[in-house]
């Protein structure tokens, strides 16, 4: 990597051109800000190959037609765009956002009709979600219990969106229990998902998944498809507080790792505090599919 | 007003300098807009002078600290900078947001504790939430069917906050019903309150306002002691929905225009399509009280 190239800690396209990550800015008047109106989406690049990029095209082109919102640029030039932040920062192992936001009202106005929506992208180097020793033994993680994750009646978690301070103040709770993080439920005590993963548990040999509450996560799809390659049963249904503190094995799927165990929740030790058999099991598999370029676009850089 | 001012159109107070609010931007970086992991408070000024200026300071003081952020200054230095943005604009008319975001994550770190909490206190112009004609015959509203209010077990209305993206989808659906707004329900079929404003009825000469899932407006507390004043029997307590529909009188509290009288909600008429003799009672004293210079401070331009 070239030390001197500006964009090395990342590039982003804001408002027609390329900046450095750091300095990318955003008026404080823009709706994205002021009222949190916007989605997004993180697509992540490794060894120097984007993973499941048009899914990831897909979902967000999705989302921002669901809040009503219009790009600047259509699917071929965001897809140009994206590789060219990549391109740019040189980064082989990186994130990607995309974001569109409101915009400014019109002088005058708070009609959010009339906002001409903005949209951003950014590669910014890779941050691993969990560590290599926490990889190895496994989160420590609690159930929030100050906090339930918003739910679909307000905002559909399926439109990923910015909307992150209960995640944020679970967080803030898990710290202050001594764990490293927090999965939220929503009113009914159902698990949901945590600040930037989906759930999921093991039992009796068979994987189950949130059906709602959550994001549709891209790593949470692979993981259900990983099952489906290794035959291991899949199952999305609702998941009981109970009945997820009483599983095998519990781990977290995410774009920013893949596959992360969890060896302790709320005190408790699973698996006598290594990763579970099946969590490993698609935990490798997951890393395999990058390594055989499942899914992946590879950058020239 | 100076119309060579830079700051005449807005000034903004942000990583320690004043800029014009148009050019007013935070990093894209900052979790106050990747996580909308802020809190803001609005205070307005009318004819030169802030309105309640201490409440303002005082809720967004608070809930600064509910956040576990910590501002670069202290509530003088706070004060004397809301002041400053509005003499550098010379706006008589105005609003001064005060936001406290999380801030940017250390390098490599997604620990929202390692955030330096970055301070935004900007003036911008009035912009009036109803004009003369819907102050004259009432605002026509709906309750939004599509979305329901985020609930407080998720993200505490009282720690005033940007998540609005219920308050936009439902503002959308008032639009496509043909209608200017709407108010939020929560899962209970109890009002809330609407994009920007806390609402109220009356029911056989009695003022109600929700008693939780709403904020706890600086305007909604003014309206609350205007009723005392005036001798108007007040009370603080869940409204269903029904109850709401079938009240006397409507009308909404917000800084942004004090007392708005709602004459039409889903398609029926209030009061014969003008504002009833209770709102309009408060709406004068609410302009009494500022003709008269109760809660001012007076701006030195």
């Amino acid at each position: 990597m070239n030390t001197t190239n500006p964009f090395a800690q990342g590039c982003a396209f804001i408002d027609g051109g390329f900046v450095p990550a750091g300095e990318a800015r955003i008026p404080v008047l823009d709706y994205g800000f002021l009222r949190s109106d916007a989605t997004y989406d993180v697509v992540h690049v490794w060894n120097g190959a984007f993973f499941r990029l048009e899914d990831h095209l897909d979902r967000f082109l999705r989302n921002v037609g669901r809040l009503r919102m219009t790009l600047p640029m259509d699917r071929a030039a965001l897809r140009t765009t994206a590789i060219a932040c990549i391109e740019k920062s040189g980064l082989r192992e990186a994130y990607v956002w995309m974001i569109c936001t409101r915009g400014r009202p019109a002088p005058g106005s708070r009609d959010p009709r009339r906002c001409e929506n903005r949209l951003i992208v950014m590669a910014v180097p890779y941050v691993p979600y969990a560590d290599d020793e926490q990889r190895r033994r496994g989160l420590n993680v609690v159930i929030a219990k100050t906090v339930r994750r918003i739910p679909p009646e307000s905002v559909d978690p399926t439109i990923k969106n910015l909307h992150w301070l209960d995640l944020e103040m679970a967080l803030f709770e898990a710290y202050d229990r001594g764990a490293e993080n927090a999965v939220l439920l929503d009113a009914s005590d159902h698990v949901t998902e945590g600040p930037g993963f989906n759930v999921f548990c093991v039992e009796n040999g068979v994987v189950l998944t949130p059906d709602r509450g959550g994001l549709d996560g891209i790593t949470r799809r692979t993981t259900i498809e990983l099952c489906a390659e290794l035959g291991i049963p899949c199952r999305v249904e609702p998941i009981a507080k109970d009945r997820f503190l009483a599983a095998d094995e519990i781990f977290f799927t995410t774009s920013a790792g893949g596959v992360l165990p969890v060896t302790r929740i709320e005190g408790r030790i699973l698996g006598n505090g290594a990763p579970g058999p099946v969590t490993a099991r698609l935990g490798e598999r997951y890393h395999a599919w990058h390594r055989e370029g499942r899914h992946a676009t590879p950058v020239r850089y």
